[in-house]
């Protein structure tokens, strides 16, 4: 796209409430606005990349067999008395004209249950899957960290549905390989811990993954044998032995982390109250087994800002990059210059390449290269009066020192 | 995707509750489920014909300079009260736990004009569309006729900026032509008429799109002559002239319409009460000039099935079907029928055809048929023992008649 149509503009200074750097550089880039406290937009650029994480995660949950629905965010009080989860306190409430009493969705298992409850009758209609990509709400006494902690934001929760325990096993395994593969395609992976929580009530563990940041509010306390990690308000009741290999081996000192998703047991916490059963093969009715997948997307967003940035602005891994390339116009007399990007763009674009296109006209050299290192676009190319004598690009890749000038066709080979 | 894989199963009576065909097919098909009046789950079937319907309109919406963006549902109640608007009926309210009080969006003016605040501030800023596709939350008193007037449903809403009524009369022509090639291309363009309707106290006339339907809850009268029309809440104003060509040859008769969509002069509303103002060429403050520009997405999809269908089920429009093809494999003990439909399921999803595949295997052909009828993929290809005799595939297309034998390659033409 041409950045002379985005509408918006780079700050030069972050709002003074934001305290977390990915908060900062994602307002100053124009990524998101913030409304009111924990409730934000997303602008272009931002909402470029919560798509491209979407994506990565929506073709991971249809890898293991999850079927995208979208369920509602007003919910009807009356199912939440039925799971005893009226009085939550992070439950925005609101009321139908009717008089019918309503809250917004912060969880989906009191709509989702009784769902599926229309539609599984026997084992047959066994294992289900199903996920979505929606808005949730919470009421949040503290919203925190820019879009680490919202009291809107977006999730992906996936519910699994279950004839018996070791299917669910399996199933809950089999999840938690597919959360890996995320946290890798977005290059967060090898900051992100594997670790045993609470399992609440009814299940001895639930599991998060949590990445380590400096700006995180949980504490885990990592087994370097297993590359797993406990959570800190569990770690007193294990008594420092690793849930995994067993050994005594857990680092003593904890290490500041965000979650970034939990995966959780929920045996028949939800089935029971709204009596979710199926027949088996003998025809008795049995109650169906369930596992609930959450991972928060716009806090995605935000960790990935926060784990990958310099002084200059976010360096956004390919994968979720806004645009794969920003090419640079220096304004100049020499006419050739512009149709010579624009040649480019075209070029590029016809390719399916992602381009930012800086054509701004009032803008110099070194406002556009410190947008540029702002936005973070992975591959930067720059022609001005002294590339073009060479007929050649200058190419340097976002986060690194090295410029190269190279032909535009060289660096085609290289993005193509 | 393969049937058995499909949690949702067709229903054989529609929900007594449920009045409209395209509410009782969209049910029966499985394509949504009520959660509580006017609130409504959209699942994979459903979700797949929205997905198609919000892409063909943003590629409209881009075509004409709309940036994508996502703002928030829940706004703070101040902005409504600097627009007066706070006391508008359909809002939905609720409170902060820290006291602030908010509503739920229904309409995103309070919200997009102190965002385009941010980024506007000289005429070369002008002009600007932003839009995004998002929930809306309307508390009605009285949801009707399935998802066609719901208290939480899909909207596609831009919004645009400018400097002056000439470049904004500019554009509000191309938006209108915008949003008849997306009702073209969702075919139901024959069906709808641009109608001049109540501009409200600061615009003469505003827009609508109004699609005829029995089923609708909105009258209009058509011009022949300019294949406009004219909303029942303004003709007695206009004294049965058409508004466009002057003539007095409006129907005297009106038709019964749902709106489909509407676009709206709103001048200055919005940017006086939050100061809205841009600095002119001579360095002047001036008000910009807005205009907003609405279409409900999943009451299209209600439009959509409720102008195509037959006494058996919907019959998708191509364009926004949620497949392409159905294979429909008629059990048999004949091994080989199994076989050849997976080799041509596989054949089409490799070359990018959206295929159906009933591979269930406790059903019958007439349940089967039933099936397919109801959910309406444009293609049926049925494989059974008297088709494998002949080496050949069963086709029909929805809603016509004719059964052709043809070898699976010649499909293959008619289709990619």
């Amino acid at each position: 796209m041409l950045q002379s149509q985005l509408f918006t503009k780079t700050l030069r200074e972050a709002p003074k409430d934001e305290l977390a750097k990915n908060a900062q550089f994602l307002i100053r880039g124009g990524f998101i606005d913030k409304l009111m406290a924990g409730v934000y937009s997303f602008l272009p650029l931002g909402l470029r990349v919560i798509k491209k994480i979407e994506n990565i995660i929506r073709e991971e949950m249809n890898a293991i067999g999850g079927e995208e629905i979208l369920m509602p965010a007003i919910h009807p009080l009356e199912n939440y008395q039925i799971t005893k989860r009226d009085a939550i306190d992070v439950l925005f409430h609101t009321n139908i004209v009717t008089g019918q009493k309503a809250v917004l969705g912060q969880s989906h298992e009191e709509v989702v249950v009784p769902l599926l409850q229309k539609f599984i009758d026997s084992y047959k209609d066994l294992p289900r899957a199903v996920y979505q990509i929606q808005i949730k709400f919470r009421n949040e006494l503290r919203p925190k960290s820019g879009i680490f902690r919202g009291r809107e934001f977006i999730m992906k929760d996936l519910y699994s549905f279950h004839a018996d325990e070791k299917d669910f096993e399996q199933y809950y395994e089999e999840a938690g390989e597919a959360y890996k593969k995320i946290f890798s395609r977005l290059d967060i992976g090898q900051k992100t811990y594997y670790t045993y929580a609470s399992g609440g009530t009814f299940s001895k563990y639930s599991h998060e993954f949590q990445t380590l940041t400096e700006v995180g509010e949980d504490t885990i306390y990592i087994c370097e044998k297993c590359s797993i990690a406990v959570n800190n308000e569990i770690i007193a009741d294990i008594g420092n032995a690793c849930p995994k290999c067993g050994d005594s081996k857990i680092a003593l000192k904890g290490e500041k982390t965000i979650e970034v998703a939990n995966i959780f047991p929920l045996t028949t916490r939800f089935s029971d109250p709204f009596g979710l059963v199926y027949k088996n093969a003998d025809g008795e009715q049995k109650p169906v087994i369930m596992g609930c997948y959450g991972m928060g997307i716009t806090r995605l967003m935000g960790v990935i800002a926060e784990l990958h940035n310099d002084e200059s602005g976010i360096i956004w891994p390919s994968a979720v990059a806004p645009f794969a390339v920003h090419i640079i116009e220096i304004t100049s007399k020499n006419e050739n210059i512009k149709s010579s990007c624009k040649v480019m763009y075209e070029k590029l674009t016809g390719l399916g390449v992602e381009v930012l296109y800086d054509d701004r006209d009032d803008k110099t050299a070194g406002e556009k290269f410190a947008d540029s290192d702002l936005i973070g676009i992975p591959w930067r190319i720059v022609v001005s009066d002294k590339t073009m004598k060479e007929k050649k690009i200058e190419v340097k890749k976002r986060g690194e020192k090295d410029i190269s000038l190279m032909e535009f066709d060289s660096f085609l080979k290289l993005v193509c």
